[in-house]
C-alpha cells in the first residue's frame, strides 16, 4: 500500500514539476508567417527557438498585457499595432518590423526581414523605455568615445601596435575590426551593409546581407536603420528576460574592468554580499518589484532603473531607462565633475577647446553640467530607494562621505597631473605644449609617464569612487585604490626625477 | 476532466508555495512596543521591516527557542528576561534593550531607544557569542590598527593626499572621515555622539542624536555604550541570518583584497568549487550543521566558526566566535609567526619597542605569542574538521606544505627587507636609522622603494600563505603570488642599484 | 478543517522533499566489502560516506547503467566485470581494483586496497572516456612543464627563493615540496611511494603507505601505477559530478590566473552572464545534454567535452574527453600557434633545439603543429555549437576577429622580444647569446626586462586571445589585456634606454 501512496505522490510531483510548460504552450498563438519561421529554424538554430519558447513574449500576446493594471504593466505604448496585437512576440513580428529603415531587410525564403532588431522596432510596444534611453549616456556611447578626440586618441595608442626599431618605439595604426574586439564591444559599433553574399545552406541557395560591426550587443551600437543602442545589451538575445536585466552580472559585462568596476565594488559591498547570499530565493520576474517582498536588497536595476514600491503599492522608484535620472555625479572622469546635461558629451568644449568637462587644473567647465538644484534633485531621487531600508542620517551621511571621496580623489589626480605637466613643461615628455597658449603638440597616452597618469583617474581614482558610491569601501583602499594613487605619485615623481637627471 | 485534475493540482501547488508565510506569521507574537514601531515603520522604512519579517527571531520567541535540544539551540543564555521571553524578537526588544549604558538613548514618539543595537544587547540572548567574541582578535580590530603605530603610519600615508611643489612630494593629512570610508570600513569606527539634531518627518518634527562614525559595521566597531565589534558585520541587517553568515560572500565584503585575499582563493580551491557548484542545493540554516547531510564542502565557516556534527550527532566541531580558536598561526603580517596570546596585538613590544610580533630580521618576539603546545593543540581542533572527509595521510601532508610556505615566504620577505635595510643604511631611502640603535627616523611607507617592500609581504607573501592554508595553490603562483615576490626583489634591487648609481 | 487541510498538505509536501532519498537508498545494492568499509568509514570519514551516498554510482549498478539506450548512457564500457555489475561502485570497486598495478597498494583490514584511485581504474567502465583523456593535451601537464627545460628554467625562478649579498641577487633552489604547493597542483604531481608507516587509530595499530606528492587531484597527475591524469580533477571527491564538471567554477580552478584566465572572460561575457543570471533553472544532470531545454548558454563543457543535441535527439556536438578535438589553435603560448599534433609537446624542436612551438621570431615550427585543412575541421566543430543559437554571419565574423587578434597579440610580442633581444646583443642583460649561433647562456627569466617580457605574452597576450576567443572583449582592453601590452613595451624600451646609459 505505501508503494501505492509514493507513485501517487511521485505522479503529484511530476504533474507539478512539468506544470509551467503546458501553461505557456497553451497560450502561445504564433502568427502564420512566425509559424514558417520556426518550422525551418527549430532544426537550423534549435538553441534560439527553445531560448524564445521560454520568453515572456512567447507566452503572452501585446492585447493581454495592455489589460494588466498600470503598475504590473510592461509595455508601455498605449496602442498596438492591429496585426501584432493578439499574437505571441515570435520571429517575424521584430525581425519583419519597419522594413523600409533597416539597411540590412532582405528577401528571406518569401518573407522581407532584417538581422539587426533595433530599439526603434522594440518602441513598437516599449515606447517609453525606448524614448528614455535614448536620452540615457549610454546610448551615445559610440560617438562620446570614437568623436571626441582626446578620447580617440587614448583608444588608438591602445589598439594600435608598438614597433620597435631598436631604438624607439613607433605606433602601426589599427583599423575598425579591432575597435569592435575591444572599446567598442561595450560602447558598440556602427553595423553598416557591406554587400551581400550568397551560401549554400541546408536548405538551398540563400542570399545574406553582409554586416560589417556584427555581431555587436554594445550600449551605444548604431543600427543599420540609424537608430542607437542595443536593448539586447542588457535584456540578452531570445527570452528578453527581466530576471537578467535586473542581475548584477549583466551590468558587470562592461563595468567590472579597472577603470569603472562597479560589479567589483559591489561584490565586497554588504548589498552584493546579501545578494550573493540570498539572491536564489528572490522574484527577479516580478513588476512591480516590491522591496522586501522580492527582494532585499539592491542590485545594480533597482537602484537606476527599475520601479519599486513596497507592498501597498506606494512607488519608491519610478523606473526609468534614462539612467542618469538620479545620478547627481559623474564619478567616472579625468576629475569627476557633476553629471553632463547632454548625454552627448562631444558637445562640451573647455578653455582648450576639448570634448573634456574640466579644465586641465579640474575646474569644471560649469555651462555644460548639471546645476547643484538638479544635482539635488536626482540625489533626493537616488536616497528614496536607500531610504527604504535605512535612516535619513544613515544615507545622509553616507552620501556625505561619498562626496568627500570625489573631492579627495580629485585632489590626488590634480597632484599627478601637476607632475605630469612639469614633466611637458620641462622637456621630460612631451604632450601638452606650454609654449604659445596650452595645444596638443604630441600624444598624451603614448609615454610611460603619461600612461601612469591614465592609470591616476581612469583605475585608481574611479575606483575609489565607485567603492564609495557603492558602499564596497574595502575595494577602495588595497584593491585598486587609495594604496596606489599614492604609490603611483611617488612612482611619477621617481620617474621625472630620474629623467631630468638623464637630460643634466 | 483532465483540466478539473490541473486545477486542483495548481492549488495544490500555489497552496504549498505559499505555506511558508502562514507558519511564519501565525507565530509572530509581536510586544505591544513592536507592533507601534511597525505601525509607522512598515510606511517609512517598509524594506526593514519586510527583511525582519522574513528573519527566524521575528518568528520565535525566546522561551520557545530555549526548549530547543542543546544541540539544536541557537541561544546560549540559561534564562532570558521575563518581558522578553514571550514574544517575537521586534524592533522594541533590541533598540529599547539596556538604554542607560548607551549613549545614543534618545526619545523618539513616547519610546526610549538607541539607534545603534551593540554585542552587550544581543548578549542578552546569545551570551556566549557575545563572550567569545570578545576574546577574538577581529574585535579589537580598531585599535590593533589605530593605536599601533606602525599600522597607524601605514594608514596616513594611504589615506593621506601627496602634494607635489614641482619637486618634492608632501602629503596633506586626511581626517576621521576618510578612515571611515577606507580602512575602518572593515576594521570598525568609532561611533560617538555629537549632539541631536531636529527634522520636519512625515510625522512631524522628531529629534534625532548626530552620530560621527556612523553608519559602520567593522567588526571592531566601537559602539556608544563601549562595547566592541558589531554582530551585524556577517549577520548582517535585520534577517540576522545565519544562512549569510556561513556563506563565503560573507567573509569576502573584508577578506578580498590583495592583503587578504581569501575569499579569492577559496573561490578556486575545490573546497570552493564545490560551493559553487552543488550549493544551493545545501541547507546552510540548519542547527547542528550536519557534514555530508546539510552541505558537502566547508565554507569558511565550517573551518572557522560552526558547530559541525556527523549524522549521528558526534560532534567534528564546537562552535565558536573566537575564531582564533583552530587558528596556530597568523598568516597575515610582515612576517607570519605563531597567533598572538592577547586578540589586543598593541601590548607587544619587540626589540625596537613596537607593537610587531618579530624582530626586523624576522624572528618572532616569542613571549607574546602561543607556544608550540598551544599551536599543536589548535591544527589538532583545526584538522579535526578535515579528517571527516579526508585521510590522515592527506591532512598531515597539506599542513607540512602550509608551514613550508610560510617558512618559504618569511624568506622572502627577509630578502627584500635586506634591501631596504641596505638603502636606508647607505642613504638612498630614509625610514630606520642605524646609527645610534634602530630607530624609526621618517616614514617607512613613503619611498617607492618602501612602498615595494610592503607589497612584498602585505599583498605577495600574504597571498602566497592564504593560497596554501586554504588550498587554492594556484592563486599562490601567478595571480598574486611566487611570480611577484620574485619580480618585485629583483626590481627593488634594481631602484637600489639605480639609486646608488645617482647618489655617486 | 481547514487546519487539517493545512496538515495533509505540509505533509505531502514533507514527503515529497524526501523523496528522493527513499528512491536513492533503495537503489543502493552495496557489495560485502563495500558494506564492511562503511560500516567503520561512516564514523571515522562521516564526510566521504555521505558525500558517496548523494554520487550517482552509488545509486545505480554497471549493469542497469548499460541498459539505457546509447545516448543516456554514461559508461562506454561495452562489457563490465561480472562481480562489479550487479552492485553500486562503491568504496571497495574502485579502491579494490588493480590491485596489482598499484605500488600504493596495501591491506587493510583483510582487504586490499589503494589510495589513489586512478584513470585506468575508473576505465573498467568508462574506457573511451580515459582513452580520449590520454590523447588530451591536459594528461601531460606534468611533462610539458617539467621535461621542457625552457618551462622549467620559469619554474626555477618562480619557486627559487632570492637571496641578497648587499649588491647582488642569488637564487637559492627550491624543492620538489613547493613545486606541489604551486605550479603542480594543477599540472599534476608524480605520486611515490616512500615506504610505509605505522600509525594508532581508533580501531588499534595499522599501516599505511606513505606518498609522495599527495595530496594532488592536478589533470597530468603522475599515478602510482604509471597512469596519467586524475578524474577527480573536474569529477571531485566522491560524488564525481557531472553537475560539477559542467559548471565553470570546475574550470576555474586551473583557470582563472593572469596566464590563463579563462574563468575570468568568460563570467563578462554574454554567455557567462546569462549561465550567472539563469544557470540555477538549468539541469547539469541530464544525459544526453538538449540546448535550450536543459541550458540556455553554453558553460567551458558545453563547447570543449559535453554531448549536445538538440530536443529531437540531433548531435550537435559529441562527449569528447580529447579536449583539443575542437581547437585549431594554442591560445596559450609565447607566440600563439596552431594547436601541437601530439598531447607531449616536450618532442618539439625548433632552431635552437627547445621544445618551444616557434622561433625567436613568432615562426612557427610547422612539422609539430596540426595543419590548415585539420584547424579547418576543429573549427567546424567548434562552430557547430555556436550555430545552434547564431547565425553563419555571426559565428564566422566572430572567428575572423579572433584570428586577427591572435596575429595582433602575436605582433605585440614579436615587438617586445625584439626588445629584449636588443637587450642581451648590448649587454645590457644576459639570456639568449647571439655570438656564435644562438643559444642560452644564463636564465631568460630572472632579470627584470626579462620578467616583464614573460608578462607580455604569459599575461597580457594571453589574456587577450582568451577575452576575444571566448567573446568576453572587454577583459581584453584594461582588465589584463591591450592597454598593458602596450604600456610594457614602452615600459621595456625605458628600462633599456636606462640601462644603456648606465653603460655608458
Amino acid at each position: 500500500m505505501f508503494s501505492r501512496v509514493k507513485e501517487f505522490f511521485l505522479f503529484v510531483g511530476v504533474l507539478m514539476l512539468a506544470w509551467p510548460s503546458f501553461v505557456f504552450s497553451e497560450k502561445q498563438v504564433l502568427s502564420d508567417s512566425t509559424t514558417e519561421c520556426i518550422d525551418c529554424h527549430i532544426t537550423a538554430t534549435p538553441g534560439i527557438v527553445a531560448d524564445w519558447r521560454k520568453s515572456r513574449m512567447a507566452n503572452i500576446s501585446p492585447a493581454e498585457a495592455l489589460t494588466k493594471d498600470k503598475l504590473s504593466r510592461r509595455i508601455s505604448a498605449d496602442k498596438i499595432p492591429e496585426k501584432l496585437s493578439g499574437v505571441s512576440v515570435g520571429c517575424y513580428e521584430c525581425h519583419g518590423l519597419n522594413s523600409d529603415s533597416h539597411k540590412d531587410t532582405y528577401e528571406h525564403n518569401g518573407f522581407t526581414i532584417h538581422t539587426v532588431v533595433s530599439p526603434l522596432d522594440c518602441a513598437t510596444c516599449h515606447a517609453a523605455e525606448v524614448k528614455e534611453y535614448g536620452e540615457n549616456i549610454m546610448s551615445q556611447a559610440y560617438g562620446n568615445l570614437m568623436n571626441n578626440p582626446v578620447h580617440k586618441m587614448l583608444v588608438d595608442e591602445i589598439n594600435g601596435t608598438p614597433t620597435f626599431d631598436g631604438t624607439h618605439i613607433g605606433l602601426k595604426p589599427h583599423d575598425k575590426a579591432t575597435d569592435a574586439e575591444s572599446c567598442l564591444y561595450c560602447h558598440g559599433t556602427i553595423i553598416e551593409v557591406k554587400g551581400t553574399e550568397t551560401r549554400d545552406t541546408d536548405l538551398g541557395e540563400m542570399t545574406f546581407p553582409v554586416l560589417s560591426g556584427w555581431p555587436n550587443q554594445g550600449v551605444g551600437r548604431i543600427n543599420p536603420d540609424g537608430s542607437k543602442g542595443s536593448c539586447s545589451s542588457c535584456h540578452a538575445r531570445h527570452q528578453f528576460s527581466i530576471k537578467l536585466a535586473r542581475q548584477p552580472y549583466t551590468c558587470s559585462e562592461c563595468h567590472k574592468g579597472p577603470d569603472v568596476p562597479a560589479y567589483k565594488v559591489y561584490s565586497v559591498s554588504k548589498h552584493g554580499n546579501i545578494f550573493s547570499s540570498h539572491g536564489k530565493e528572490w522574484d527577479f520576474n516580478a513588476v512591480p518589484w516590491i522591496i522586501g517582498e522580492h527582494f532585499n536588497s539592491p542590485t545594480c536595476a533597482t537602484c537606476h532603473i527599475s520601479l519599486v514600491t513596497d507592498a501597498d503599492g506606494e512607488i519608491i522608484a519610478e523606473r526609468s531607462h534614462r539612467m542618469n535620472d538620479r545620478l547627481a555625479h559623474r564619478l567616472f572622469g579625468i576629475f569627476s565633475t557633476a553629471h553632463p546635461k547632454s548625454p552627448d558629451t562631444t558637445i562640451i568644449k573647455n578653455k582648450l577647446g576639448l570634448p573634456i568637462p574640466t579644465e586641465v587644473t579640474g575646474e569644471p567647465v560649469a555651462e555644460y553640467l548639471i546645476d547643484q538644484e538638479e544635482q539635488g534633485r536626482r540625489e533626493d531621487k537616488m536616497k528614496r530607494t536607500c531610504l527604504a531600508c535605512h535612516s535619513k542620517t544613515w544615507v545622509d551621511n553616507q552620501f556625505i562621505r561619498m562626496h568627500k571621496v570625489i573631492a579627495e580623489t580629485n585632489d590626488k589626480t590634480l597632484t599627478a597631473t601637476k607632475i605630469l605637466a612639469s614633466a611637458w613643461e620641462k622637456g621630460a615628455a612631451k604632450g601638452l605644449s606650454f609654449k604659445q597658449g596650452l595645444k596638443i603638440e604630441d600624444s598624451i597616452f603614448d609615454e610611460t609617464i603619461e600612461k601612469m597618469w591614465v592609470e591616476q583617474w581612469l583605475f585608481f581614482a574611479n575606483s575609489t569612487r565607485y567603492a564609495s558610491a557603492m558602499a564596497g569601501a574595502d575595494y577602495g583602499v588595497f584593491a585598486n585604490g587609495r594604496w596606489y594613487m599614492n604609490k603611483n605619485i611617488q612612482e611619477m615623481a621617481d620617474l621625472l626625477e630620474s629623467k631630468l637627471n638623464t637630460m643634466k
